[in-house]
Formats: C-alpha cells, sequence, structure tokens
C-alpha cells in the first residue's frame, strides 16, 4: 500500500496527520513480529517516528521494532544513514580482493554524490583508491591524479555541485561512465549503463549503487565483455541490512555501538558476497544471476519445510 | 503429551496432517514464552517446521521460537546437529585436563557411530587422541595404533557397518567396552555397563555419550574402583544446550555463525563441568550424583523464591 | 504508587500476601514491554520474586523482564548487587583520567560504608588508590598511609562497625569530609556537603555515592573554587544500568556471565561520562548542570520527533 | 475480496480447502466485533460452516458469530432461509395497507419462481391474496382466478418447472410483467423492467424481490405513471436482516425460535417501511430515493457524530 | 480521573482533541467488559461518541458498550434521554399506591424544569396528577387548579423562562418547597431543603429528583414529622439504570424499541422501591437508610463470596 | 479434571486455597468461550463463586460467564436451585398430557426427598396430583389419600428424616418402588430399579429423577411390561439446563426474573420432550434410545458441517 500525495506540497502538519491516519490503516497488518515497515523515496526518520508513536499508542507502550529508519533518539541503529554506501565500498572492496588487484593500483568513477555515492567515494579513499571521476546531477569533475571526495563534499555543500572543484576537469555524466578506469559505480539513476553505451565501458568492475542502473541489454553486452558486474541486490544491499539490524536492536532493547553495527554489516555482506560468487562461477552465470537464484532457491526452500496451510 | 503411531509406514501426507493435528490440540500450552519442543526419536527437522508452520499460521505471522531443531533455512541454528557429539568430546577433553592427562597419550574407545559416537570420535582424533576403537550395532573394530574416524565413516557409508575396514580387527561390542584403553565412550544403547561387566572395565574415565549405558549397579562398583564417570545428564548435554541456543536467537531475530554457537556451548559446558566437579570432590561424591544435586538444587531455590501461588 | 507499611514489623507470610495483592493491583501497567519495577529501600531481591512470580501466573508463563533485581536463580543479573559501587569507582577513574592525575598519588575518603561505599572503595584499592579515611552512621577511621577495604570489612562484620579498626585514628564523620585528601566518594546520606562546610572541602574531585549528599548552595561554592563534583545522576548510576542490562537479558532469555555484565557496564558509564563532560566544559556549567541538560535533551527530543498523539 | 473460481467443477475437498485456505488469508479481517460475512451467490451453508470451524479453530474455542447463514446445528437462525421471501411478502402487505386496499380483492403476480418468489406467494396466498401469475426460466403460468402456490412448487419440483400446470395458461415472462394485475414482483433477474416496456406495466404496485429488476429509465416512467414501487433495498432486505438476527444470536449464545425470528423481522421491516413511505411523502420522492436518503443520512450522522480520527 | 476545565470556554475543536486525549490515557483502565463511563454534568451525547470512536479506533473495531449516554446512531438507547425524569415520576406514583392515595387527588409541586423535572411533570401530568407549581432558577408559577407542563415547556422555550405563564402566580423557588401540597419533587440544585426550612414543608411525600437536595438534619426533621422521602439514590436513578440497559444493548448488538426500555426501567425500580419500601417498615428507618444498608449489602455480600485475592 | 479430596475433612481456608489453585491450574482451557465449569457433588455455590473470582482476577475483570451456579448476588440464575426438582415435574405433565391422563386421578410415589425429590413432589401436589409416598435415606411414609410435601418437608426440617410424619404408613425404600401408584419418581440414588425388581414395578410412568436409577436389564423388562420410562438425559436435564440459561444471561449481562427463567425452562424442556416422544415412536424403541439416538445425531451432524481440521 501507499498514499499518493506530493510531501513537497504539503505542510509539516497534513504530512503529520496523513501518516498518522495511514498508519492507523495498517495498524493490524505491521508489528515487530509480522510486517516491519522501512523508509524509502519521500519518507523520512521523522515520518518513521510518527508512524512508531501511532503504533506504540495504540498498543499502550513503546514498540520501537515496528519500524526501521527511525531518528537515534527513539531506537534508530547508528550506521543507519551511511549504511548503503558503507555496502557499496564493501561489495568494490570484496571484489578487487576477489580479483587479486592491489587497492593502490585502482582508479575509482563514481556517478551520483548523494548519499551512496559521497559515501562509498569517501571509504574507498581512506581504503587508498583512487577516486579519478564524481558527478552529480549538473555534471562531474575529473582528475587522473585523484580526487579528496571529503574536500569535494565541502565545495559541494558551499557551491551546491561538485562542478567547478578546483583542480579538475568537467565531465559529462556519460563521458565518466566512459572514462578509462578500473571501478565504475554507478549511484544516480537508474538505466545509466544502456546497449547504446556497453561496450564502451572501460571499467574492470562495476559495483551498482543506484537501483538498476544497467538494462538487461547492457548487462549482456557486459557479459560477452567480460566485466564483473556486482548487481544493486547484492551491493547496495546495505541500508536494508542495517534495518534489520535496527529491528534486531529493537527486539533485544539492546543498542550496538556504530562499529559493532559496521562489524555486522560486513560479516553479512562478506558472506553473501563469498556466497554468490562461488555459484557465480560454479554454474557459469552472471553474479546478477547468482544473487536471484540463491534468493529464490531460499524462499522456495522455506516454503517447501514449512508446506501450504491450511 | 504424544501419538502412538509408527511414522515409518505413515505416508508423508498423513504424517504432516497428524503433526498439524497434533500441534493444534497442544497450541494453547506451547509457546515460545510457554513450552518449546524439541526433536526426539521418530521426529525430523521437517516435522518440527510443519509444527512451526501450524502454530505461525495460527498466530497470524512467524514464531520462530515455538520449537527447535527446525531446518536452517526457518530458523534452525547452525551447529544444532553435531551438538551432542559436540558436547561429549569436550566433557572428555575437561576429564582430561581436570587428570592432567595429556591428549597425546590417550587412547579412546567409542561404542557406537552414530550422530553422537562419530562426531565426538572426529573430534577427539582431530585434537590429537588415539581413538582405538570404535563399533556400531554390528560389532567393532579395533586398532591399538589408532584409527582415523573420517576413514572409518567413509567405509561405514560405503558397506553399511564399521567392521571388515582395512587395517582393524574385529571385536564384539562387549570386547570394546572391557578394552584396554583411557577414555571409553558408550554412544549406543542404554544398559551396557552393568553389575555384569563393571569390574571388567578397565577404561579410567567413562564418558556416557548414550543416556543411561550404566546401570546402578555398575555405578556403585565403579565408583569403588575409581573410575571417573562423566554422567549422560551432563556429557551428552550438547544438543539441549543447542536446542536452547535456538530459541535464543529465535526471540533475538539474530542468527550466529556456526563458531559462535559452538563456542557459547562449550562455555556453558565447561562451567557446569567445573561446578559438578567441585561439588563432587567437595562432597566426596560420584559426578553423577552433585550433577542432579545441582538440578534439583537450582529448581528447588526457585521454587522457594518465587513461592506457591495461589 | 507504593504501599504505606513497616515491613521490619510485618511477618514474611504478611509481606508476601500485601506484595502480592499489591502487584495485582498494578497488573495492568506493569509489564515487559510497559514499566518495569526496580528494587529500592525496604524492597530486596524476594519482593521481586513475588512481583515476578505474580505477574507470569497472571499471564501463565515465567515473565522474567517484569522486575529486576530478581534473585540470580529465576533470571536475575550477576555483577547486579555490586553495580551501583563499581560505577562509582569506574567514575573516580575517569576523572582522574580526564584530570591526568596518576592513581598511585591519589588519597581517597569514603564517606558511607555499606553497599556503595565499600565496594567503590575495594575496587578503587584494587586499582591502586589510597584509601586513607572509611566510615560508617558511628563515625570514620583515618591512616594516611591508606586503609585496606577488605580488612576493614572483615573488622566491620565482626564488631558491627568499621571504627576500633586497628591501626587508623578516629575520625567523626564531618571530619572525614574536611579531611585533606584528593577524592571524597559521600556514599552515606543526602545533605552532607552544605553551605555550612562546602568551602572547608579540600578534596579536588568529589563524586556522589549517595543520592542528593550536596546542597544546591554548597554546589555553588565547590563551583566557585573549581572543585569537580561527579554528579550522583551520573556517578551512581550503576544500579539502574544493570537494572536495565538485566531487562535486556531477560528479553534475550540469554544470561551473560559477570565479566561481560561488567564490561558493559563500564562502556556505557565511560560513553555517559564523556558526554557530560564534553558538553560541561562547552557550556561552562557544572558537571550536574550538564548531566540534566543532556538528559531533559533526549526526552525533549524523542517527545519532539514522536508528536503529541492523540 | 474473494476468489475467481467456479465452484461447480471444484471437488468437495477442493471446495473445502479453497474455503479454508481464503478464511485464514482474511482471519484479520473478519471477526464477530468486526465484519461478518453472510452467503451470497455460489456459497452455501457448508461454505460457512467451513469458514466458522476454520475461524474457531484458529481462536481455540467456537465462535458462532463469525459468519451467517450457518446450517442450523452449529448455530444458524430459524427462518434463515426463508426470510428474503418473507420480508418481500411483508413489503407487500404493508404497502397494500398504506393504499388501505383489501387483501382479497388483490391480483397478484410473481416472475421468478425460486426462494424468494416461491416463500412471497405461498405467503400471500395464505393471507388471501389471489396469485394469478407464476414463472420462472421457462415461461409462466397465468389463471385470473387465482393459483395455488404449494401445488405449482409440488409440480415444478416434480416436473422441473412451473409450466404445464395442469388449469393454467402459458405465459411468457415479458408477458407476466404487463399483465393486469395489481400488484408485481419481479423477483428473478435484473433489469426486467425497462424504459422499453415500463409504460404497458399495468400493475398498481411493483415489490422488487430481485435485486435491480428496474432500470433507472423504468424507474422514471413508473413514478410519472404514479406506480408505487417498493425498491429492493428495502423489499428484499429480509435475508440480510436475519443474518443480523443470526448474529445477535450468536453473541447471546441464545437462538429463538422460528415465531420469534419472524416477529422480529416483521417489526424491523415495517418501521423501515413506515419511516422510508413517510420521508417519500414528504419530499415528494420515490421510495428508492427515499430509502436512500435515509441510508445515507445515517451513515453520514455516525461519521459526523463519532469524527474522523487519528 | 477527570479534566479540570470549562468546556464552555473551549472551542468545539479544543473539545475533540482533549476529550480524545483524555480517552487515550485512561483506555487501559476502561472497557465493556470492565469499566463503562456515563456522562455527567458538562459532558454530552458528542463527547460520549468521541470516546466511543477514540476506544474503538484503537481496537480496530466498533465497541459500543465501552460508554453510555452515546448519540443513538452509533448505539445510544432510546429513552435515555428522558429516563431520569420518567424514573422519578415512576417513584411518585409508586409511593402514592403505596400509600393509597388516588392520583387525582394528588398536587404536585416541582422545583426546577430542566431535564429532569419537566419530563417528570409532564407524565405526572398525564397520569391525571395535578401539577400546581413549576420553577426555575428564576423562580416558579403557581396555580391551585393545575397547570398543564407542555404549555408551561413551550412558553419558557420562546421567553426562556417559566414565570410570567399566563394564569399562574409567580412565587419564589422557597415558597414553592412549603407550598400546601401533597408531593414536592425537589428537581434542581442541591441543599435545597435544610434544618432552617424542614418543618415548613407541608408535602406528605417528597421524591428527590436532584442529586443531595436534602440536607441530613433536615432529613432527621422530615422522618420525625412522618414526611415519607423517597431518596435520590432511588428516586433519580432511572438515567443510571437506562445507561446500564445501554450497556446491556450493546453487548447483545439488539437494541430495543422506547416501549421495551421504559417498560424495563418500570421494572426494576418498581422492584428496587418495594424492596426498599420492605426494608425500610421492617428495620423502622428511613427510605434513604434503608436504600444504603440493600446496596452496602449487596457489596459486602458479593465481597465476602468472591473473597479477597491475591 | 479434578482433586482427589475430601472437602468434609477440610477447613474453609484449605477449600479455598485448593479451589483457587486448581482454578488457575485450568485457567487456560476454561472461560466464558470455551468451557464453562458447573457445579456438581462436593462442590456448591461458594466454590463456583471463588472458581469465578481467581478466573476474573486473572483477566483483571469480572467474568461471570466463566462459571455455573455462582451464588446470585455475583450473577447465578433465579431459579437455579430448583431447575432440576422443576424439570423432573414438567416431564411427568408432559408425559401425563401425552397419555391423555387426568392429573387429578393421578397417584405418585416419590424416592429420595432432596433437592430433587421435595421440589418436584411440591410442584406436582400443586398442580393437583396425589403424591402418595415419599421417602428418604431412613425409608418412607405413605398415604394412599395424599401427602402435602410442604409439610412433610417441615416435618422433615425439624426431625431430620420423613418418616414418623402423622397420618402416614412407614414403608421402605425398596417398597415405595413397588407401591400401586401411576407415576414413579426414582430421585435418590442409582441402581434402585434392577432386575430384580423391575417386575413388580406396578407404576405406568417412571420419570428418572437421579441419575442412572435403572439398570439395562430392568430396562428391558419394563419396555415389555409397556411401562413408559423418561431418562435420566432428559427428565433430570433441568438444572444443566438452567446452569446454560445463567451463562446466557452472563453474556448479556441481562439477568431474567424468576418466572422468566422457569417459562424458558420449560419451553426447551417440553420442545426436547416432544422431539423424543416423536422419534421413541416413529422409530420404535424407547424413550431413553429415541433421547441418545437425537444427541449424538446432533454432535455427528455439527462434526459433519464443521468437518475435521487441521
Amino acid at each position: 500500500g501507499g498514499v499518493i500525495c506530493n510531501p513537497k506540497e504539503m505542510s509539516l502538519g497534513e504530512l503529520e496527520r496523513l501518516t498518522r491516519r495511514y498508519a492507523s490503516e495498517i495498524i493490524d497488518i505491521i508489528g515487530p513480529e509480522k510486517d516491519i515497515p522501512a523508509p524509502d523515496v519521500n519518507t523520512n526518520p521523522q515520518v518513521m517516528a510518527w508512524i512508531m508513536d501511532t503504533f506504540s499508542m495504540n498498543r499502550g507502550y513503546s514498540v520501537p521494532g515496528v519500524v526501521t529508519g527511525k531518528p537515534l533518539v527513539i531506537g534508530g541503529s547508528k550506521g543507519r544513514d551511511q549504511a548503503t554506501g558503507r555496502g557499496v565500498s564493501f561489495s568494490a572492496l570484496n571484489t578487487l580482493k576477489h580479483l587479486g588487484m592491489n587497492p593502490e593500483d585502482i582508479r575509482v568513477a563514481v556517478q551520483g554524490f548523494g548519499n551512496v555515492g559521497s559515501v562509498a567515494a569517501e571509504i574507498l579513499h581512506k581504503e587508498g583508491l583512487n577516486i579519478v571521476a564524481l558527478s552529480d546531477i549538473k555534471g562531474g569533475i575529473y582528475n587522473p591524479k585523484g580526487l579528496n571526495p571529503n574536500q569535494v563534499l565541502t565545495h559541494a555543500k558551499e557551491s551546491g555541485f561538485v562542478i567547478e572543484f578546483k583542480g579538475a576537469d568537467f565531465i559529462t555524466n556519460e563521458e565518466l561512465l566512459q572514462l578509462n578506469c578500473d571501478v565504475l559505480i554507478p549511484a544516480a539513476l537508474e538505466n545509466q549503463i544502456t546497449g547504446a553505451n556497453a561496450d564502451r565501458i572501460q571499467a574492470r568492475v562495476i559495483v551498482e549503487g543506484a537501483n538498476g542502473p544497467t538494462t538487461p541489454d547492457a548487462d549482456k553486452i557486459l557479459e560477452e565483455k567480460g566485466t564483473l558486474l556486482v548487481p544493486d541486490i547484492l551491493a547496495n544491499a546495505g541500508g536494508v541490512i542495517v534495518s534489520y539490524l535496527e529491528w534486531v536492536q529493537a527486539m533485544e532493547r539492546y543498542f550496538w555501538e556504530k562499529e559493532e553495527v559496521n562489524q555486522k554489516l560486513e560479516g553479512i555482506m562478506k558472506r553473501t558476497f563469498n556466497r554468490v560468487l562461488e555459484l557465480s562461477s560454479q554454474k557459469k552465470v552472471s553474479m546478477r544471476m547468482a544473487a536471484l537464484m540463491i534468493a529464490i532457491d531460499r524462499v522456495a526452500e522455506a516454503m517447501r519445510v514449512r508446506g501450504l496451510y491450511p
């Protein structure tokens, strides 16, 4: 379900009343034991707080486990805001390790400088990789000697955009995709790598930070070229994983420090990455196909052992 | 409660319907906060899955904590299947450490090569002990220089039984018990060590892997001889302990890697072993008596502080 | 709520019946998800056990999370009894570390030798500090070369009081407060450091083990003098924190060893101490003021994000 | 909600499993306090019994109030099967009384001889009215001197249809509608009286036994002609009303004799009829319009006093 | 509990939000099985509707039984608004019957012309009694030949007050009490008949329509004079009784016609009246004392058989 | 379930604690929607009150519907105490009416003068029948001209037994059974009419007030003789029926006057009597057989329509 409305055109009061009414309508089918909403486009921690409060007032006591993405002060998880970007960077690092590539030799191009792209760039920069290109909606910047994402962030916060960052050349978003680099991280919009440009992608590795940045026909071309693509369902799962960890903390009523959250996130991503990689090489299929096979297999297996009842 | 039937004579459909009906009948008196069934003879993970599903469909959401011994994919615990054998091996190692005996000098005879005996033998073999005898329902094999349980397992899987394993002599199950060895692990049936053969047991240490392998009159003889016997209630508690840990994981909705499960299992077994040993030497009673004293004391103390109400 | 009665004049049977009746009256407004009573003056683990049992019998299954301060055998937390004293000692050690003072050079005076004072003294003694004075209701003892709290405890258990401990001089409780020492721990009654004696306090650091040992006018004098005072709300929170940890363990149904409890307690106290200290120096206010600002701010922030509904 | 299937092509076992599964899916949103399903086309008392049993097994005790239209033996209401036809006859009699017409002078034509038409005809016959025409899917019979519906029923049960009843002339369903009579009861299909034939209807009174037998354009023509039409929402409400009474009996757990059910049904229909009639003449609108005005007004008034919350 | 506020100074929106917040605060301790609020001074059916709606939205389905005094359209009881006045008139008639007095000979004075006084006057007028005096806050009117309460009501609605009713003399409220009449019904404020005027009361019978119109010292004087006083707890219980009947209807989900409500009200009042009268003459105590004795006795007896538990 | 104890040897306090403990043990499987205990030998209204209170305190509000046979003041039904005797007398009267026998000509012998026999005798006496013999454990009295049961009751209350009642001859219990009379009501113990004395029974009609007064071999003899026997399952069902009505009143929270209870009891008994009689003559079986056939048929029919699920 959902509500068709434009929150940007609504007052805070309207948004609160609409959220509470909606939460009341779905109150029987959500709950910490049942279905746990998480934020997505057009919702934010404040909206999740209203849902949590509406549900809790209805039960008569605080139920932090009913939604995730809550503000920290009422039971949100540390590290939740950076989790997707962090997961993207783990995916890139795991891939390089698998390929036996040395981090210091790696040139990375990141399309998109929002919550996902900027966090991933910053972590990879810290790990010693060379961030050669960054971009946002207005276009990108390029410096083959490497950019400092922190400084770019400061610049972007001041000027509104990454372009015109001193000491870097302007490139378009399309040029960024086709740069001569080792790792390409499309972390902006969907449908960026298509049948039209896939054969001009030079990166050895693509890590999908956005949802659906690569079209199915591009997938085929990349696979034939031997590009290693870490699919969105795996690469950008960090946010959903920390939502799960936020729920676990709410069930335990014990809240972890940021380090513990990040370490658990990393553990889960690494194990999953390895399992996908293993099936991929074993069955000679792309990582995207392997990830889907594992996912469907687990659901099917769970349904098989539980049976259909009544 | 229970159902009088022979599952081996029933179709899978009959077994499922019977299990679901039975689960429905006891639905008011089981639950993750109340009473948590665990598998025993003639049930298996599939049966536990049906109980879990029946209970969950009744509540309207998944309740993994209602039973243990479930398949992994719906919330079972890693390490559950090997837990009893692992616990038996911990018990043996703890005992040797207590006696100051060096693992490499130890000769072990294991009666029974099912889930308990084979796992225990394998772990002790890895720890450097000398497995001199193994057996199953058809009889046993003996090699004073040591057997490799892994190889025996491969042989048994192929031929159906441990006998005729190359490079070992045939012995009867009765002979196995009376072998010249340091540690004897009866992990087959009950009533193996009796008043009739107890005085011919040569092992310095007995670790009960089976339920009730030693009769009360044998207990007395062994105690007088100075044999150190680790009783079943302590030695083979590993399965029940990991059932408890499976329940804890279901309550937290957070599932541990196998290493963490094994480490927690080992911690619990070690603390309990030491407490039993301490009381045993303090009160000058057998370890069996000491274990029972501790168990009864804890229940009695809990009842005393809670009181009888109403 | 509460019951006006004098438990010392009641038989155990009367106390049990009264406790169960009271628990029944408040049964709708307590519960592991709602409001969790903890012990205070005139209640003890036995009383908490009766509340737990009454609530549990009402629900039809054991609910260890409904109260804290329970006996260990029915779900109490290891380390609960020493938690307040332990927290006081952490506070003192954190303060010294912040001030860059070397433990071995520190002279400590502790007023009050009950559960809080004696535990704090013992831990600080073990950490190498010099316990120069201890006292109880009858008066105190003083030895500038240091006292061994363990020995004083043995003496006090035998004789009933700390005075007349061999190798120490008698001092009054009032004199103790004004001793020449580095750290003063008032762990007895409220209103000990007042406008009348505050300017004669020589300690550089005061750690409030009792509730409200310092009056508001004394606070002002000490602040002007530059005495660093760790307020009760922070310094003696250890008991409440371990009550919280006891509740967490009850929710998980997994119980930690004493070391883990203490380590978690220390983690929470250290993080809180640092946050209070930081705000204190940043806003140029006393630690008491800073602690209250943080506390009120968190509640206010939680209320703001949840909103008032309905 | 609903299930797209053809029960006539399903085995009884398939129908039971489908019904139970469907009931399980909607179990959270039905219940005696919430939403109470009642039978309609393609369901029958057996289906309602399965829903009742599925819901009851889920709660752990019998919940007769969760559905209506159940078999008598598990809490169905006496008089439920005849309720719609009985309500139609009440409506006709109330109308005649209002118009001051003498029952003995009245000629009635009934289209449709199913559960509604046959019961209505029989009751009106007993009350002394003259049933001049009856019909079913194959066509009708006509005798201006009157027919005995009981005898027609016997004939129809034997031969399958009402036609060829001795002592009556054959007429088509269309001819029946246009007969020279006082009361016309369309109790078969929808859209029988249309803009094409409405001006040829001779009856002074139309009582809608079927759902929607009259089209909106026919409504207009009849209104202009001065025909008094008792709309379906009022005239054939008997079944729904006794479903309500079945629910009331289930809530009380006290079951009424048939006489009491019929008397309560009559009371409700008479009060409603009079209220509709009154508003109709007061506002100079058709009875259909008046009935809708009352219905909408009650819902609106209830919503107004309750308010929209949250 | 209650809310300190002046609803007359609040907007409808403020009143609604306050009511819903208050209802939410007490939601755990009210309910159709527990405690059922009823309207009193400063609340009205609209307020009860908001409470009903708040509680119902919280449960997820309509719960008409949670409050009484609701608007008819959401489950209020017919006859609820007139119930107190009707009960007062029953009390008067029962008393006269007991005294063997002929209704036609009776002169009645009614102080107060609100919901209670006007309804009682009207019913007694219909029963043939002679209403000689009526009053409201501005004063009263007197006509020894009798007044028609309906006409007075029409006059009062137009002019705002009963005074200046044509064909009647003005009297003060105090004079009304002391009129030469047979039945006096104080249905206005408390403390009207006091030690100061009790000996000047001429009525043979007093029926208390208001709460507490007679002071304890007046009670004593009246008892000595032989005035028969029907106490408020009995005489004006009609409103509370129909609140009870509204709750019964909500539990059954079956709603009675006004005649049935009134008949049940009359049955309950008559039985209670007779029981009080009987005890009064048997024990030689006033009816007020007898009513209290019965009430306390029933509560005591119920507590005695249930016992104090836990 | 049940408790093996002798309440006559227990103090009231012991009995209360035992009852409350037992009620707590079965609390999950009783309840107004589930299983409703009723009193039987060795329990009384006080015991039922304790069960009701224990259950209610557990739920947090009064639940009168959880047991029947409660004291009136907490929701017991009027007429409950006399219900069995009243039902026996209805059975006798219904039988006589069926046989076309005139009440005034009927001679009745009643064995047993407890709650059942004395109430039945009194009602039949009021209806004009001739009570010729009454008895209790010590023996009986006989007067062919008729006895007044009220006077016998007064005598029995004074002297302890019915024998030595003035104006009647002594007879043994055995002689009573074989008296020359029309209606015999065995209302004492089981196994009174046996193969040994059945052929000497002279009564035309036997109405079983006790449970099982007639043995199966006596049944056969009586059937052959043409004696009309109203079996216990029908004749003495009055108590159980009013227990049912007590439950209905508790569900409605509306309590009926004694007349209404008796009238409903009579309605149920008459309808059931007629149905049994009809089946008995239709199938040419005894009334006992017919009653069992109807009972089993209803349960079987309910199970058939509900089905076995899961």
